[in-house]
């Protein structure tokens, strides 16, 4: 199975766009940057739609489930069972993500890649298991190589599926118990940053719970340290199913020219190496909110990234993304339908 | 004309309904506390609404629009002229506002409560004059005490009004050329904070200006100085006509018992006097944004409120509490209908 997919070219934004939108910002009818980050990400989005009137109604949410070998050590304040538990959440329409994704009118589609047990009688479940989750990345790489590519494949399809129905934004989420310790293993392993700065209570666990968390990732950083150089190898040793998932849906969004709203921690890791494997990817990013999990800070620095809410929300499932759709929806209805001062006949500053 | 209204009792919040909230929330399939700050919005939304299921599926934007006498000194980087042009502008659908109204299906009243010139023919304005504007507050009083209660009414008539068709929150904003320095003024007045740290660029003055703006402001306060003890003289002195009818509004919603999204500085400075005549007043106030003009955290500050955003907006007229209203919308939504651990079948936190 190639992976040479995955260093293709990503989509260059259109730069015509991106400079008919700045000059009708500066036309619209208010003082010139009184929008504040409204007005970049209208510009951003005419960039990457190549068009000065972008728009976001065609929403896609794309969760990616999956069991973490690692959760035998302790590492999670809920039980495994939850992964699946949750998936049968997100069938019946009951879980958070299920609730924004209605009331955004986004399109929803979940993709088991392989949970411990596993419940081939649910609706709107997308099931392609690669294995009944991923191995303890304390003992051994978490994934096969054929894992990981069929992984990052995953995320290929998902992606291109929803182009075809004409998606103009695409959020990934994830849900798997044990992910938190998976996405800050992997952080650490690309960033460099110590694990007790990058690992906190995930889930919600205690200050003790956080320290054994801390020597767990000590301990899997030890054991694959002289592997960890190339970012693919490091998501092989020590990430998931759905981490890969998302990798490989950022870097296909990238090549294939759809906006990307990033979540929140996990989604962030997996938006870090995405970045790493290819770099254009980053353009096609919007960071939608800077995550409770206090990891997140470090990724978010490691790629220069802003988000755009702080609410202290910590959920993933692609929650805090949904949450910050609304605001871009906003940017782009008040770049596309505001008066010009000329239009409105209303006098410039210091006119 | 009696202002004893301003000091009646507030409504108190339902302490049942808050419990209720409290508890569901922690029902909710998610970890608990996971949803951040919208936890918190729906609980208080209980409390307020008198409901363990919050809406606020109909939203009020009043805009009320003023001109200011110490344009006159030349406090502005908009001509005077723009308050009565952006009235027009409302009337015709042009402004962000509008824009924002019609997205989030809010209803949306103007009231012109004295511009320099007046147009009469305007569709969709509630022209209900104090007179051409405020005097120059360098020289004389801003208002009469008859200006200033009448002002401080046509913003309780527009709450009443509007609570009669079954408002769930309420959103004032504001226009007026020069409101920045009158509500820089009164905040100087208010919390003791010097101008130089308070005053800002407004809708988009240099460093020059701004330290004429500063020199301006100083000149005021020097002048008033020894009657800035009452908030409400204070007010009649420094502020302005549409500055006066969100305090009477605000001061009403919490009286009547109807949230308030405060949106950005100005506001913030007649939410900063509201609660100075009225104490409980602030908890019917749910502070949206964060403005870019500096002295808005100033204010927040002395109101010791934490706002949901901080996207570098600066424009008023309400846009940045419209922007933040889907996230409470969204708060709602997921308080209302996300499953329960027991109704979904999920394991609960260390099961």
């Amino acid at each position: 199975m190639s992976l040479d997919w995955i260093t293709h070219p990503t989509k260059p934004l259109h730069k015509p766009s991106i400079q008919a939108a700045e000059e009708r910002q500066e036309q619209l009818t208010k003082p010139p940057g009184s929008l504040g980050q409204l007005e970049s990400i209208a510009i951003r989005l005419a960039g990457m739609q190549q068009s000065d009137r972008p728009s976001l109604e065609q929403a896609q949410i794309t969760i990616f489930a999956a069991d973490h070998g690692v959760v035998a050590e302790g590492v999670s304040a809920f039980p495994q069972s939850v992964t699946l538990e949750m998936v049968r959440n997100f069938s019946h329409g009951g879980a958070a993500i299920c609730v924004l994704a209605q009331q955004l009118n986004a399109k929803m589609e979940i993709v088991n890649l392989g949970t411990v047990e596993n419940d081939n009688t649910l609706d709107n479940i997308h099931n392609q298991p690669l294995g009944q989750g991923t191995a303890n990345f304390t003992k051994q790489a978490a994934m096969t190589s054929e894992q990981l590519a069929q992984a990052l494949e995953a995320g290929q399809q998902a992606v291109e599926c929803t182009m075809e129905t004409g998606t103009q934004i695409f959020i990934g989420g994830e849900m798997g118990i044990g992910n938190t310790t998976a996405a800050s293993t992997l952080a650490c392993a690309i960033t460099g940053i110590p694990a007790n700065q990058l690992a906190g209570p995930g889930t919600g666990l205690n200050q003790e719970g956080i320290s054994h968390k801390v020597e767990v990732i000590q301990r899997a950083l030890t054991l694959h340290q002289d592997h960890l150089d190339e970012p693919l190898e490091a998501l092989r040793r020590l990430g998931g199913f759905e981490i890969a998932a998302l990798v490989g849906s950022y870097i296909t969004c990238a090549i294939k020219g759809l906006p990307v709203l990033v979540d929140g921690f996990i989604t962030s890791v997996a938006a870090l190496i995405a970045t790493q494997i290819n770099p254009g990817t980053k353009d096609w990013l919007i960071f939608a909110h800077q995550s409770a999990e206090p990891g997140h800070l470090l990724v978010l620095e490691a790629l220069e990234a802003t988000p755009l809410l702080d609410i202290s929300m910590r959920l993933g499932e692609g929650s805090g993304a949904a949450i910050t759709l609304p605001l871009l929806r906003l940017a782009c209805a008040l770049h596309n339908n505001m008066a010009t001062f000329t239009e409105a006949g209303v006098s410039g500053k210091d006119a």
